[in-house]
Protein backbone atom coordinates (compact mmCIF):
# COMPACT_ATOMS: atom_id res chain seq x y z
CA UNK A 1 0.00 0.00 0.00
CA UNK A 2 1.30 3.35 -1.14
CA UNK A 3 2.37 5.89 2.24
CA UNK A 4 1.28 9.36 2.73
CA UNK A 5 3.99 10.55 0.34
CA UNK A 6 3.40 8.61 -2.40
CA UNK A 7 0.07 9.86 -2.15
CA UNK A 8 0.76 12.75 -1.75
CA UNK A 9 3.43 12.93 -5.05
CA UNK A 10 0.30 10.89 -6.93
CA UNK A 11 -2.30 13.44 -6.50
CA UNK A 12 0.10 16.30 -7.69
CA UNK A 13 0.37 14.57 -10.87
CA UNK A 14 -2.96 13.76 -11.21
CA UNK A 15 -3.87 17.69 -10.54
CA UNK A 16 -0.68 18.93 -13.11
CA UNK A 17 -1.81 16.34 -15.89
CA UNK A 18 -5.17 17.85 -15.97
CA UNK A 19 -3.42 21.47 -15.54
CA UNK A 20 -1.00 20.80 -18.32
CA UNK A 21 -3.89 19.28 -20.43
CA UNK A 22 -6.48 22.07 -20.40
CA UNK A 23 -4.75 25.13 -19.79
CA UNK A 24 -1.28 24.49 -21.33
CA UNK A 25 2.11 23.47 -19.55
CA UNK A 26 3.54 27.54 -20.18
CA UNK A 27 -0.11 28.28 -18.50
CA UNK A 28 0.25 26.66 -15.61
CA UNK A 29 2.36 28.05 -12.78
CA UNK A 30 4.09 25.47 -9.60
CA UNK A 31 1.53 27.70 -7.40
CA UNK A 32 -1.54 26.47 -9.93
CA UNK A 33 -0.23 23.02 -9.26
CA UNK A 34 -0.04 23.11 -5.66
CA UNK A 35 -3.33 24.56 -5.26
CA UNK A 36 -5.59 21.84 -7.36
CA UNK A 37 -3.51 19.43 -4.89
CA UNK A 38 -4.44 21.07 -2.28
CA UNK A 39 -0.64 20.52 -1.00
CA UNK A 40 0.64 23.49 0.95
CA UNK A 41 3.01 25.31 -1.02
CA UNK A 42 5.96 24.74 2.13
CA UNK A 43 5.43 20.76 1.29
CA UNK A 44 5.29 20.99 -1.97
CA UNK A 45 9.15 21.41 -2.56
CA UNK A 46 10.11 18.02 -0.71
CA UNK A 47 7.74 16.07 -3.86
CA UNK A 48 9.12 18.61 -6.72
CA UNK A 49 11.81 21.38 -7.23
CA UNK A 50 10.40 22.60 -10.36
CA UNK A 51 7.70 22.57 -12.76
CA UNK A 52 9.91 20.77 -15.31
CA UNK A 53 10.30 17.64 -12.78
CA UNK A 54 6.46 17.87 -12.35
CA UNK A 55 6.59 17.74 -16.73
CA UNK A 56 8.62 14.84 -16.05
CA UNK A 57 6.28 13.10 -13.57
CA UNK A 58 3.51 13.61 -15.57
CA UNK A 59 5.07 12.81 -19.27
CA UNK A 60 5.91 9.55 -17.07
CA UNK A 61 2.34 9.09 -15.62
CA UNK A 62 1.18 9.38 -19.20
CA UNK A 63 3.45 7.07 -20.63
CA UNK A 64 2.41 4.28 -18.11
CA UNK A 65 -1.47 5.06 -19.15
CA UNK A 66 -0.60 4.75 -22.86
CA UNK A 67 1.35 1.45 -22.35
CA UNK A 68 -1.10 -0.02 -20.49
CA UNK A 69 -3.92 0.73 -22.32
CA UNK A 70 -1.80 -0.91 -25.59
CA UNK A 71 -1.21 -4.05 -23.80
CA UNK A 72 -4.39 -4.03 -22.87
CA UNK A 73 -5.52 -3.85 -26.39
CA UNK A 74 -3.24 -6.55 -27.10
CA UNK A 75 -4.10 -8.98 -24.37
CA UNK A 76 -7.89 -8.22 -25.23
CA UNK A 77 -8.01 -8.24 -28.97
CA UNK A 78 -5.99 -11.18 -31.23
CA UNK A 79 -6.62 -9.44 -34.83
CA UNK A 80 -4.40 -6.74 -35.54
CA UNK A 81 -6.68 -5.14 -38.37
CA UNK A 82 -9.30 -5.15 -35.36
CA UNK A 83 -6.90 -3.63 -33.04
CA UNK A 84 -6.31 -0.54 -35.66
CA UNK A 85 -9.63 0.14 -35.51
CA UNK A 86 -9.55 0.45 -32.03
CA UNK A 87 -7.47 3.30 -32.14
CA UNK A 88 -9.75 4.98 -34.31
CA UNK A 89 -12.19 4.25 -31.81
CA UNK A 90 -10.39 5.82 -29.17
CA UNK A 91 -10.51 8.85 -31.07
CA UNK A 92 -13.92 9.23 -32.10
CA UNK A 93 -14.87 8.44 -27.66
CA UNK A 94 -12.63 11.33 -26.91
CA UNK A 95 -14.20 14.20 -29.61
CA UNK A 96 -15.26 15.86 -26.57
CA UNK A 97 -12.33 16.47 -25.10
CA UNK A 98 -10.67 17.21 -28.44
CA UNK A 99 -13.59 19.88 -29.24
CA UNK A 100 -12.32 21.58 -25.92
CA UNK A 101 -9.05 21.17 -25.37
CA UNK A 102 -7.12 19.64 -28.36
CA UNK A 103 -5.07 16.11 -28.23
CA UNK A 104 -3.12 16.56 -25.26
CA UNK A 105 0.40 14.76 -26.36
CA UNK A 106 -0.17 16.55 -29.96
CA UNK A 107 -0.72 20.20 -28.08
CA UNK A 108 1.85 19.21 -25.25
CA UNK A 109 4.59 18.17 -28.66
CA UNK A 110 3.40 21.55 -30.40
CA UNK A 111 3.74 23.83 -27.23
CA UNK A 112 7.40 22.55 -25.96
CA UNK A 113 8.30 22.05 -29.67
CA UNK A 114 8.70 25.80 -30.20
CA UNK A 115 11.73 26.91 -27.63
CA UNK A 116 12.07 24.20 -24.79
CA UNK A 117 13.72 21.11 -26.89
CA UNK A 118 14.75 19.07 -23.92
CA UNK A 119 10.92 19.09 -22.20
CA UNK A 120 10.22 18.32 -26.16
CA UNK A 121 12.12 15.32 -26.12
CA UNK A 122 10.66 13.85 -23.29
CA UNK A 123 7.35 15.09 -24.59
CA UNK A 124 7.76 13.11 -27.98
CA UNK A 125 8.25 9.35 -26.50
CA UNK A 126 4.32 9.55 -26.43
CA UNK A 127 4.04 9.84 -30.01
CA UNK A 128 7.16 6.84 -30.23
CA UNK A 129 4.62 4.46 -27.93
CA UNK A 130 1.97 4.96 -30.74
CA UNK A 131 4.10 4.93 -33.53
CA UNK A 132 5.67 1.63 -32.99
CA UNK A 133 2.13 -0.06 -31.60
CA UNK A 134 0.73 1.20 -34.79
CA UNK A 135 3.75 -0.02 -36.91
CA UNK A 136 4.15 -3.25 -35.27
CA UNK A 137 -0.37 -4.16 -36.13
CA UNK A 138 0.88 -2.99 -39.82
CA UNK A 139 3.85 -5.56 -39.96
CA UNK A 140 1.79 -8.40 -38.74
CA UNK A 141 -0.64 -7.41 -41.26
CA UNK A 142 2.33 -7.90 -44.02
CA UNK A 143 3.04 -4.54 -44.52
CA UNK A 144 6.92 -3.71 -45.19
CA UNK A 145 6.13 0.26 -44.52
CA UNK A 146 4.62 -0.64 -41.51
CA UNK A 147 6.43 2.43 -40.49
CA UNK A 148 4.84 5.25 -42.95
CA UNK A 149 1.38 3.49 -42.86
CA UNK A 150 1.52 3.84 -38.37
CA UNK A 151 2.68 7.56 -39.52
CA UNK A 152 -0.02 8.50 -42.02
CA UNK A 153 -2.64 6.98 -39.57
CA UNK A 154 -0.87 9.19 -36.62
CA UNK A 155 -0.88 11.99 -38.64
CA UNK A 156 -4.28 11.95 -40.01
CA UNK A 157 -5.37 11.35 -36.47
CA UNK A 158 -3.62 14.58 -35.11
CA UNK A 159 -5.00 16.64 -37.63
CA UNK A 160 -8.73 15.33 -37.10
CA UNK A 161 -7.66 16.71 -33.74
CA UNK A 162 -6.34 20.42 -34.52
CA UNK A 163 -9.46 20.80 -36.92
CA UNK A 164 -11.92 19.68 -34.00
CA UNK A 165 -10.72 22.16 -31.34
CA UNK A 166 -10.36 24.74 -34.04
CA UNK A 167 -14.01 24.59 -34.68
CA UNK A 168 -14.81 23.29 -31.91
CA UNK A 169 -17.06 20.69 -33.71
CA UNK A 170 -17.29 16.82 -33.23
CA UNK A 171 -19.87 16.32 -36.76
CA UNK A 172 -16.56 17.16 -38.74
CA UNK A 173 -14.63 14.28 -36.58
CA UNK A 174 -17.12 11.40 -36.59
CA UNK A 175 -17.16 12.16 -40.93
CA UNK A 176 -13.23 11.95 -41.14
CA UNK A 177 -13.01 8.74 -39.04
CA UNK A 178 -15.63 7.19 -41.11
CA UNK A 179 -13.14 7.97 -44.04
CA UNK A 180 -10.14 6.68 -41.76
CA UNK A 181 -11.63 3.79 -41.06
CA UNK A 182 -11.97 3.54 -45.02
CA UNK A 183 -8.48 3.87 -45.47
CA UNK A 184 -7.93 1.57 -42.93
CA UNK A 185 -9.85 -1.04 -44.73
CA UNK A 186 -7.67 -0.76 -47.90
CA UNK A 187 -4.51 -2.51 -45.48
CA UNK A 188 -6.21 -5.05 -43.75
CA UNK B 1 4.44 57.48 -47.20
CA UNK B 2 3.70 56.04 -44.01
CA UNK B 3 4.98 58.28 -40.91
CA UNK B 4 7.29 57.27 -37.99
CA UNK B 5 4.63 56.22 -35.77
CA UNK B 6 2.99 54.37 -38.48
CA UNK B 7 6.91 52.61 -39.38
CA UNK B 8 6.90 51.95 -35.52
CA UNK B 9 3.78 50.01 -35.22
CA UNK B 10 4.37 47.67 -37.99
CA UNK B 11 7.65 46.95 -36.32
CA UNK B 12 6.28 46.45 -33.15
CA UNK B 13 3.88 43.93 -35.07
CA UNK B 14 6.66 42.11 -37.45
CA UNK B 15 8.52 41.11 -34.30
CA UNK B 16 5.48 40.09 -32.41
CA UNK B 17 4.77 37.74 -35.09
CA UNK B 18 8.17 36.09 -35.10
CA UNK B 19 8.43 35.73 -31.44
CA UNK B 20 4.44 34.52 -31.04
CA UNK B 21 5.64 31.87 -34.14
CA UNK B 22 9.22 30.91 -32.56
CA UNK B 23 8.00 30.95 -28.93
CA UNK B 24 4.46 31.03 -28.69
CA UNK B 25 2.04 33.52 -27.57
CA UNK B 26 2.16 32.58 -23.49
CA UNK B 27 6.13 32.37 -23.81
CA UNK B 28 6.47 35.78 -24.88
CA UNK B 29 5.99 38.66 -22.85
CA UNK B 30 5.65 42.62 -23.35
CA UNK B 31 9.12 43.12 -22.86
CA UNK B 32 10.39 40.18 -25.45
CA UNK B 33 8.75 42.01 -28.10
CA UNK B 34 9.65 45.61 -26.77
CA UNK B 35 13.22 44.00 -26.84
CA UNK B 36 12.74 42.57 -30.24
CA UNK B 37 11.77 45.38 -31.81
CA UNK B 38 13.78 47.72 -30.28
CA UNK B 39 10.91 50.21 -29.03
CA UNK B 40 11.68 51.90 -25.40
CA UNK B 41 8.91 50.52 -22.99
CA UNK B 42 8.16 54.20 -22.45
CA UNK B 43 7.05 54.72 -25.80
CA UNK B 44 6.20 51.26 -26.48
CA UNK B 45 2.75 52.10 -24.38
CA UNK B 46 1.73 54.94 -26.95
CA UNK B 47 1.13 51.79 -29.55
CA UNK B 48 -0.07 48.57 -27.67
CA UNK B 49 -1.52 48.85 -24.20
CA UNK B 50 -1.33 44.94 -23.60
CA UNK B 51 -0.06 42.01 -25.00
CA UNK B 52 -3.80 40.78 -26.26
CA UNK B 53 -4.15 44.14 -28.27
CA UNK B 54 -0.54 43.21 -29.50
CA UNK B 55 -1.94 39.73 -30.79
CA UNK B 56 -5.15 41.36 -32.29
CA UNK B 57 -2.98 43.51 -34.47
CA UNK B 58 -0.47 40.36 -35.27
CA UNK B 59 -3.36 38.24 -36.55
CA UNK B 60 -4.61 41.37 -38.78
CA UNK B 61 -1.38 40.77 -40.04
CA UNK B 62 -1.31 37.78 -40.73
CA UNK B 63 -5.33 37.43 -41.78
CA UNK B 64 -4.08 40.69 -44.50
CA UNK B 65 -0.67 38.24 -45.47
CA UNK B 66 -2.62 35.60 -46.40
CA UNK B 67 -5.92 37.26 -48.14
CA UNK B 68 -2.97 38.89 -50.12
CA UNK B 69 -1.43 35.39 -50.84
CA UNK B 70 -4.76 33.77 -52.36
CA UNK B 71 -5.93 37.01 -54.12
CA UNK B 72 -2.52 36.71 -55.84
CA UNK B 73 -3.48 32.40 -56.41
CA UNK B 74 -6.35 33.90 -58.10
CA UNK B 75 -5.01 35.95 -60.34
CA UNK B 76 -2.26 33.86 -61.15
CA UNK B 77 -3.55 30.95 -61.71
CA UNK B 78 -7.16 30.70 -63.91
CA UNK B 79 -8.05 26.62 -62.93
CA UNK B 80 -9.03 25.73 -59.75
CA UNK B 81 -7.14 22.54 -59.83
CA UNK B 82 -3.53 24.35 -60.37
CA UNK B 83 -4.81 26.36 -57.72
CA UNK B 84 -5.42 23.62 -55.13
CA UNK B 85 -1.96 22.17 -55.84
CA UNK B 86 -0.14 25.44 -55.19
CA UNK B 87 -1.47 25.08 -51.52
CA UNK B 88 0.09 21.67 -51.10
CA UNK B 89 2.96 23.13 -52.90
CA UNK B 90 3.12 25.91 -50.57
CA UNK B 91 3.16 23.40 -47.58
CA UNK B 92 5.75 21.59 -48.67
CA UNK B 93 7.86 24.69 -48.93
CA UNK B 94 7.18 25.30 -45.53
CA UNK B 95 9.33 22.15 -44.50
CA UNK B 96 12.14 23.64 -42.89
CA UNK B 97 10.35 26.11 -40.37
CA UNK B 98 7.11 23.60 -40.13
CA UNK B 99 9.99 20.73 -38.58
CA UNK B 100 11.16 23.78 -36.31
CA UNK B 101 7.83 25.46 -35.13
CA UNK B 102 5.16 23.75 -36.79
CA UNK B 103 2.17 25.35 -38.32
CA UNK B 104 1.94 29.12 -37.36
CA UNK B 105 -1.90 29.51 -37.55
CA UNK B 106 -2.00 25.57 -36.38
CA UNK B 107 -0.08 26.14 -33.03
CA UNK B 108 -1.41 29.39 -32.13
CA UNK B 109 -5.08 27.99 -32.25
CA UNK B 110 -3.90 25.32 -30.40
CA UNK B 111 -2.62 27.08 -27.46
CA UNK B 112 -5.03 29.94 -27.77
CA UNK B 113 -7.88 27.37 -27.84
CA UNK B 114 -7.33 25.82 -24.54
CA UNK B 115 -7.57 28.73 -21.59
CA UNK B 116 -8.36 32.13 -24.13
CA UNK B 117 -11.27 31.49 -26.28
CA UNK B 118 -11.49 35.15 -27.14
CA UNK B 119 -8.29 35.34 -28.67
CA UNK B 120 -8.82 32.17 -30.25
CA UNK B 121 -11.91 33.16 -31.71
CA UNK B 122 -9.78 36.03 -33.25
CA UNK B 123 -7.21 33.10 -34.07
CA UNK B 124 -9.72 31.08 -36.04
CA UNK B 125 -10.32 33.36 -38.61
CA UNK B 126 -7.43 32.65 -40.63
CA UNK B 127 -8.54 29.10 -40.86
CA UNK B 128 -11.58 30.27 -41.95
CA UNK B 129 -9.35 31.75 -44.69
CA UNK B 130 -8.46 29.17 -46.24
CA UNK B 131 -11.72 26.94 -45.75
CA UNK B 132 -12.95 29.12 -47.50
CA UNK B 133 -11.06 29.35 -50.31
CA UNK B 134 -10.47 25.93 -50.93
CA UNK B 135 -14.26 25.10 -50.38
CA UNK B 136 -14.55 27.90 -53.21
CA UNK B 137 -11.66 26.18 -55.59
CA UNK B 138 -14.14 22.68 -55.23
CA UNK B 139 -17.06 24.12 -55.70
CA UNK B 140 -16.03 25.60 -59.06
CA UNK B 141 -15.24 21.86 -59.60
CA UNK B 142 -18.84 21.12 -58.76
CA UNK B 143 -18.58 19.90 -55.72
CA UNK B 144 -21.64 19.97 -53.62
CA UNK B 145 -19.56 18.74 -50.84
CA UNK B 146 -17.08 21.21 -51.21
CA UNK B 147 -16.44 22.69 -47.29
CA UNK B 148 -15.96 19.09 -46.41
CA UNK B 149 -13.46 18.37 -48.97
CA UNK B 150 -11.30 21.83 -48.02
CA UNK B 151 -11.54 20.89 -44.43
CA UNK B 152 -10.18 17.73 -45.27
CA UNK B 153 -7.21 19.01 -46.82
CA UNK B 154 -6.83 21.55 -44.14
CA UNK B 155 -6.84 18.32 -41.94
CA UNK B 156 -4.39 16.55 -43.58
CA UNK B 157 -2.20 19.74 -43.87
CA UNK B 158 -2.40 20.49 -40.16
CA UNK B 159 -1.43 16.48 -39.26
CA UNK B 160 1.49 16.73 -41.39
CA UNK B 161 2.67 20.03 -40.04
CA UNK B 162 2.12 17.96 -36.47
CA UNK B 163 3.99 14.79 -37.36
CA UNK B 164 6.36 17.30 -38.49
CA UNK B 165 7.50 19.18 -36.12
CA UNK B 166 6.60 16.06 -33.68
CA UNK B 167 9.88 14.38 -35.70
CA UNK B 168 11.32 16.96 -37.17
CA UNK B 169 11.84 15.40 -40.21
CA UNK B 170 10.57 17.22 -43.29
CA UNK B 171 11.33 13.46 -45.48
CA UNK B 172 7.96 12.17 -43.97
CA UNK B 173 5.96 15.37 -45.30
CA UNK B 174 7.17 15.35 -48.72
CA UNK B 175 6.01 11.44 -48.87
CA UNK B 176 2.55 12.40 -47.08
CA UNK B 177 2.36 15.38 -49.67
CA UNK B 178 2.73 12.95 -52.82
CA UNK B 179 -0.02 11.16 -51.29
CA UNK B 180 -2.43 14.20 -50.92
CA UNK B 181 -1.59 15.28 -54.17
CA UNK B 182 -2.98 11.62 -55.52
CA UNK B 183 -5.90 12.20 -53.19
CA UNK B 184 -6.74 15.43 -55.08
CA UNK B 185 -6.17 14.08 -58.67
CA UNK B 186 -9.55 12.30 -57.64
CA UNK B 187 -11.29 15.08 -57.21
CA UNK B 188 -10.01 17.42 -60.07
Amino acid sequence: MPDKGELNRQRIVAAANKLFYQRGYNQTSFTDVADAARIPRGNFYYYFKTKDDILAAVVDYRIEMITAMLAQWDAEIAAPRVRLQRFIAMVRNSGKELARFGCPMGSLNIELGKAQPALKAKARKMFDLFRDWLAAQFKLLGHPDAKELALHLLGRAQGLAVITQVYADTGFLNTELDQLEAWLDKYV
